[in-house]
């Protein structure tokens, strides 16, 4: 699609200032935009963005008086909406899935579906399964036996959820997210003569997600050995995150990509576990805590802390470590002054 | 599924202590259980979290005298055996995956099919390839040309086997295993103007892996440049791990979540490498040695060695760089000291 | 396949040592052959490698004068080029994808395929999606609306590619890798009583990989939250990495396995990140920086640098803190020394 500023200006009510001929075709950052683009700057910090920018046309604020190098801006009195605004004119129109099931979808004679209900290509559903009113269901999903999706669901394509899976309401999973694979759970048995013998510890439990919990590409969520591994409401889990076997999370945390917590550790709510980061098994993070990136947690965080490093502790202990060389430097001067004086 | 105590108690042979009329419906950890739970506590070192649990009710051994704030309690001689045998009652049946071949899977022409063998849905078997007796290949499963699949095998859905992957007996593969992708390779040229030119070295390897590995889901193993990247006999491989092409990995051993090995390394048998760890390219990490979580292991690791830290040394060298700091106050003290004492 | 060494020598053209019936039915390196592999070695180093191999024959180059356990040798004047052309001979054929869709895609009506494009069982692709010439598109493929794909790509099975992404020329997607997801992204929301609401911002962009892209089993590539998530042309990406919304790489990098650029990150060209390293939001790694393996680089990195460590710093930086427990050490003996000698 291609507007002119004009055209864009009278959509997201603004006033064009230079060529309102000027063609529109996308919207992007100041730094990665390119000619056709139309980008935007709230902030007079960014003056120096905004004149290295490739942008054809900027939104600004009304209060803007510092030059730009584009052909045109439209200025507004709220630059955040007006450029969801323009943004959303632009963006791929949000593809419509509307209710049916596709007749390639094989869904097993007693599952039970809802009302409004999307269910695409080569899709599998098994026996014993439950949709709630309102879920999308994408193309190539499995659906294994006896889960239980809530109401207004959005399921990504080639997504699998193993046997039992409970999902709340308006839970939304990504592409490629497994649900309920087994735990990593064995014995270990030397025999008298040295022989490793290693048998698979049964993982007999389920995997519970609240409403309103999200779960971004790739990510794995074991099913518990026994009971539930569970995550609460609210609950925004990003890509390629591990959640082991018998994990509790509370409510509205966030577990930013490619960490990692291990089996039976407790994550309470409003926690924060950043990219890379690992929680070591049967510990508990508590409530409104933050873990850093790359962060290595061996132990219990006290609520509304925040840990950093590998073993985690707080800031200022990292930062001593950092700092060690320096104060040896230091210390090494003092000593050899000392020396010097004493010698002499 | 909902049984009352006393049903439950006569199933796994254990005496009533208290309501016997209470209700279950599921199995659960002390911490994470919720009324209408049947809990289990064994060791009397556990009464806190026994006096804070709000199951229905608990297995408990014959010698507890301890109170419960449970409706009822189930006395047994064998606390972990009556666990599991009442958890496997309320469990998600296993889903049945009865011999047979479903009118949807595309198996190529010359495929070799053993005896009592499953094929879910939407699977694609292309030609050459041979599965062995009493193999489950679940729904949506891609297996290329000329792959061997031994005899007992299990692939969960939506796992990809490229062509000439080899699996032994009794193998399991989690939802989403990536079997035989390219390896990383690639040869770089700088031209004498600068400009670089990166071309893919072929990867003409394939993968093989041994009886009775187990690959948890959404893992990754990357067939070799030449030969085969091999893992041996009942060695486990948990959820998102990267086995590198070229990698040779021994028997027994155990692969954490989101741990990494890099390409040509050898890990031996027994070796134990836990969660985001990661192994550099071409080193071997011997027989029973292990490697602690997020350690980053540039160089060989002795046999029966643990490692820990990045970049890996002992938990010994890891404390005193965690101690540093300390260590350098108390310096800075007893110089300040000297300083005085000198000076004055 | 079996030949004997003679009949390889033959068609790699060089001269058989020793026993020339011997047979081979692989080729393989070094330390992981096994009896029937045949392998190589170019290098005099290599001299106990080769004298510890268990293949039955191996490639020599003509000037290669120290013992060999094995049948046989081929000696040849370029190993390098003899070794490949060795295993091309035993390495699984690579499949053939002859052009045509297969009865069991589906493809929606308006999609525009090019010339010569394969398009396997079980793929959807849906409407006013542009496929190149001579595309392969495997089995169980999802392709949303509005893909752009250029001439010649691959995309392995099991891959999706949600709504408005654009690829290149030539682009490699191996299996399970996610490219469009939405980005991680969410207002929050803590009102006077301490309640907090989550809500999910929109993420209208889309993802854009240049032409010569490769992209490993199981990455993930978010869509832009505005504009796009770019990776630049000859950019090669390993397994499961982490590619957050709104990154822009450029060309010519390489990203290797389970490393991770969180949001609006920008990586230079030329640019090499190792394994498992983390790169901060919103900041710059300029060309031809390295991040070495596991560093976790919180601010920018200059142009041609090699950073390395959490946080990230020089080589120099990470040693000063790995040799400080010794240099404590030897200020601890001095202060001792000092002590006595004033206090004497």
């Amino acid at each position: 699609m291609i507007l002119t500023v004009k055209e864009i200006a009278e959509r997201i009510g603004g006033a064009v200032d230079g060529d309102g001929s000027a063609e529109i075709s996308a919207v992007a950052g100041l730094e990665e935009a390119r000619p056709g683009d139309l980008s935007f700057c709230k902030d007079p910090k960014h003056v120096k963005a905004v004149a290295g920018t490739k942008a054809t046309a900027l939104i600004l604020p009304e209060t803007w008086f510092e030059p730009f190098p584009c052909a045109a801006a439209i200025r507004v009195a709220a630059p955040d909406e007006a450029c969801m605004a323009a943004a959303a004119i632009f963006a791929p129109p949000a593809p419509v899935r509307a209710p049916g099931i596709h007749p390639t979808a094989i869904v097993a004679e007693n599952v039970s579906i809802g009302r409004n209900v999307h269910i695409g290509p080569y899709t599998v559903i098994e026996r014993g399964a439950t949709i709630g009113d309102g879920c999308t269901i994408e193309a190539q999903v499995y659906i294994g036996e006896d889960c239980r999706i809530g109401d207004g669901c959005h399921i990504y394509p080639q997504t699998t959820l193993r046997e039992g899976t409970v999902l709340g309401k308006r839970v939304i999973l990504h592409c490629g997210v497994r649900i309920g694979g087994d735990g990593y759970g064995y014995t270990h048995e030397v025999s008298p003569d040295g022989k490793i013998s290693i048998s698979k510890i049964p993982q007999l439990g389920i995997v519970e997600l609240g409403d309103d919990v999200e779960v971004g590409s790739n990510t794995t969520i074991d099913r518990a050995r026994l009971g539930r591994t569970k995550v609460g409401a609210c609950t925004k889990i990003d890509n390629l995150v591990q959640v082991a076997h018998n994990v509790q999370i509370g409510s509205c945390s966030g577990l930013i990509a490619q960490c990692g917590v291990a089996g039976s550790a407790h994550i309470g709510s409003g926690v924060l576990i950043w990219a890379q980061a690992g929680i070591s098994g049967h510990i508990h993070v508590n409530d409104r805590a933050q873990v850093g990136p790359q962060a290595g947690v061996p132990q219990d965080v006290p609520a509304g802390s925040y840990v950093i490093g590998t073993p985690a502790g707080s800031l200022r202990d990292v930062a001593a470590i950092a700092l060690a060389p320096k104060a040896i430097s230091r210390l090494r001067a003092d000593v050899k002054e000392l020396k010097k004086k004493i010698g002499g």
